[in-house]
């Protein structure tokens, strides 16, 4: 039998420690229907006791139908000047209401005496206090060995106590974390083994970080000694240079060591949520990440195509479908007919093989991932392109010209947009407004224009707008894609559009969005964006 | 006595396989240049056989007064149907008139026998043959055997011989190439140990692709076990998931391991050959790179800057210094007069802690923040505030007003911006410019305005623009971040702006970047950037 390996993935805290990774509210319960998804077996959702983010997404994700993943709270032990029942971050780790708390304990001697300011004993005396309070409470207890690695060397029979303590009280996995980063895999090893050799029965985890380049190798070497519970972010994602890439580690554990990690059907889904957590962190995706980077199958030109088939296993270390990636030949090969016929279905939406409207929709994807666009966070584009391409979408309007002006005199800033739109029945619609800034404006006109018609489009709220230059090195040239979240009283959707112009990048984005309620409301179909 | 491991860099040809890195003649030169300043002991210069630019790059490196490494060309061994003294692709290796030659060889049977078509003793063959050509040709020859680790799994005895040939032909290494990439730590180490064993007098090399995120380790872990000679590329260039990253190999074994690499003065170019090597190679840097990265060694987070600088050991795994890096504190967070105080300091101005100016500065930072601004990764425009509330900086110009349009019609789509400024001689200069997008065309217009005034602005490039939402559930009413990279002959810069109106905000931008250059410029201060 193969030994089961669970993940605690912890991009929501640790990855939003990372420049620049941000997630709104919304964001966050995207991520955790992924990761549940994906199989994670534990989802850390923040700390309740400092962050009122972390308080909102336990008590939104307890509403989540979950099928995999706990929602862990995070935060430390007790204050040394609190009594236990007293303590305001235990309390709050209580009243998150999740089923799994998290919290960190000083295993370092020097930092339980220099920052928190108590002996050791006492700082031994927190541990136990803490695990078994929330015991009582009814949780179920993980603790983080802050700084293990270092302590270990410090003092080894201390730190092992700190999680001995741990382990009596309740706690139901002891996790080594290398907080500072920067060890090397046979240290990891060496000080993994001797944690497993003296506490047999415990489960280890562990949690690493990349400091020294090794997060991935450094988490395999503490597996392959006894650890059972693996912690990290996904795309490695934290500060510094990040933590343990959770995509790399699932795959390398799965497809290479032989544990039990994730279903293969889950495995498939490596790649994309990889890409969806970027996009929702605003960060641009890493083409060179292993296993889920789009350059990981990219094989060059000058090797002849037949040749890369007929001696696959020579030049691919894994099989990339096996984690929903796939095989680039040359430059940029787009998605095949078998991907866009499944995600077709996903939207509900029937595409024979053989058909020709099949053929259009694939040309006609490959024909915008070529000019940039990516439909992996834009299902309802993706679902109006293969609608339109099948001729089962009327055309609601078109656009005959737009004009967006800003100006800055004098103190004051005026952004204005004029759009003029053909209807159906040959009317011709000429609307001027004002906004916040240019996409603002040309949003408000656009509703002007199409609300007598189409009166449902007053309902459709924007939720989101999210900027990506694609190739920042052309600079202020570079092309731009627009993802734009929608939203009415039932669903919200996602458009998006490309263009070397920011503003016709928007207006493509708003138009989809518009259309795509306009078709829902009315076809005799499902609400917009249910599943 | 420690151990010498000796660096073999293939940035320029292996790293040159990666996507999007390309160098041009020049750019090459100057890597070289570089790499022998870094201690490296070779530098792989490409094939001369089979590419022109590398016959120039040998030609014009032998005109170089190299201090450590050595040039090296790279082929194959001879073909199948050639005589060794009549192979195109040896006289080409000779001519290339470098001291080292590397030669690859097949060392899985499956490989020679299907791409090569030559039976498993005439491989042997040819590598016997190859090897001894070169050397009676006065080569010092180095052979890298191709698929070596797949190669070893299969067949270990044949594997074993490929090397033994190689070496009785009087190749001065013998580099194991884990050409798939794939590889785990534990694996690489059983099969580099067996080598070892069986060849104890052979300098074992070993040559590794990320394809499991473990090209670092997998290198460490073959020195331990023995290897002496480590091949890999300047940030990991290479295809797919890129080669070992010999930034973070380099450190980890001198740092961490003990081993005898490079001089402490060397070391101390890491992160500067780093940079250089991304900016000849037009890739942007990795900020999240080990050792080298920007944020390799930021501190953030509610921590106090006071208590990071009092327990650096706990939050550093090594010095920065010694890697040429150093400790940020990221400004975003800063709160207290401390850090403000230090990253002036970073920035070669000198605040007073009872200074009212620094107490301006102070004000002036934390209004910003609350507006959304970060100057993280934006020192210049934090060194022209900090400059101009010290009153160091004159005005150069002031903003009279300014106007966008983009427009679409009949499918033309124009971009066009108006600038009013004023300069201090009380002239006011009236401009309109068109561009790719609304930013783009503000940016043409504003250095038309400037250009006859400060000729200097003609220099600057823009490098980079990147745009973030900064409450994306504003959607198009959200304030907007816009960085810019700009950059001129000698250094870069990165400016930063915040409005409601991505335009307002793109516009802030640019002015600290054209502010920036003319003051460097005109004030005799050190160069834009230089630090």
């Amino acid at each position: 039998m193969t030994r089961r390996i669970e993940i605690y993935d912890t991009t929501l805290r640790d990855g939003a420690q990372g420049p620049n990774v941000k997630f709104s509210s919304d964001d966050q319960l995207r991520v955790v229907a992924a990761l549940d998804a994906l199989g994670v077996s534990y989802i850390e959702g923040g700390q309740p006791g400092s962050n009122p983010k972390a308080v909102e997404l336990f008590a939104r994700a307890r509403d989540m139908d979950l099928k995999h993943a706990r929602m862990a709270a995070f935060g430390s032990t007790r204050h040394p000047k609190s009594a236990v029942e007293d303590d305001a971050n235990l309390k709050a780790l209580v009243s998150a209401g999740t089923e799994v708390v998290t919290i960190f304990a000083k295993t370092w001697g020097v930092h339980a005496k220099e920052i928190l300011r108590v002996s050791l004993e006492e700082n031994l005396d927190l541990v136990s206090e803490s695990v078994a309070f929330l015991k009582a409470e009814g949780r179920r207890v993980i603790l983080d060995a802050e700084h293990f690695f270092d302590g270990y060397n410090d003092d080894s029979a201390y730190a092992l106590e700190v999680l001995r303590r741990g382990l009596d009280a309740g706690a139901e996995a002891l996790v080594l974390c290398e907080t500072n980063g920067g060890g090397l895999p046979h240290q990891i090893a060496a000080a993994t083994r001797a944690v497993c050799e003296a506490l047999p029965d415990a489960v280890i985890g562990i949690h690493t970080h990349n400091d020294s380049g090794c997060a991935v190798a450094n988490t395999l070497a503490a597996v392959l000694e006894g650890a059972a519970h693996v912690q990290g972010t996904v795309n490695g994602y934290g500060e510094r240079t990040g933590n343990a890439n959770l995509c790399t580690v699932i795959a390398n554990l799965q497809l290479k060591m032989g544990f039990d990690v994730v279903t293969p059907a889950q495995l498939e889904r490596l790649s994309s949520t990889s890409h969806l957590v970027a996009e929702l962190a605003n960060v641009t995706p890493r083409d060179h990440a292993p296993y889920v980077g789009r350059n990981a199958f990219t094989h060059k030109g000058g090797m002849h195509a037949d040749a890369v088939r007929k001696l696959k296993v020579s030049y691919e270390h894994v099989n990339p479908e096996l984690v929903g990636n796939r095989t680039l030949i040359a430059v940029s090969e787009m998605s095949g007919r078998s991907s866009v016929i499944q995600k077709a279905a996903e939207l509900g939406i029937t595409l024979e093989r053989d058909d020709p409207a099949t053929s259009a929709v694939l040309a006609r994807v490959k024909g915008l991932e070529n000019e940039g666009y990516e439909f992996e966070g834009a299902d309802a584009s993706l679902e109006m392109l293969m609608r339109k391409a099948r001729g089962e979408c009327a055309s609601f309007f078109t656009t005959e010209s737009f004009r967006v002006r800003v100006s800055h005199e004098k103190g004051d800033l005026i952004s204005e947009a004029i759009v003029k739109m053909n209807l159906p029945d040959g009317e011709q619609v000429f609307t001027v407004a004002e906004g916040a800034g240019p996409v603002d404006a040309l949003n408000n006109a656009l509703r002007k224009a199409l609300e007598g018609t189409y009166p449902e489009v007053r309902d459709v709220h924007l939720e989101d707008y999210k900027v990506r230059i694609l190739d920042g090195k052309l600079a202020t040239q570079a092309k731009t894609r627009v993802l734009i979240e929608s939203s009415d009283a039932v669903a919200s959707w996602n458009t998006v559009g490309v263009s070397g112009n920011i503003i016709e990048a928007s207006y493509v984005a708003l138009l989809d969005s518009i259309e795509y309620k306009i078709f829902r409301t009315r076809s005799n179909s499902k609400e917009p964006g249910e599943a």
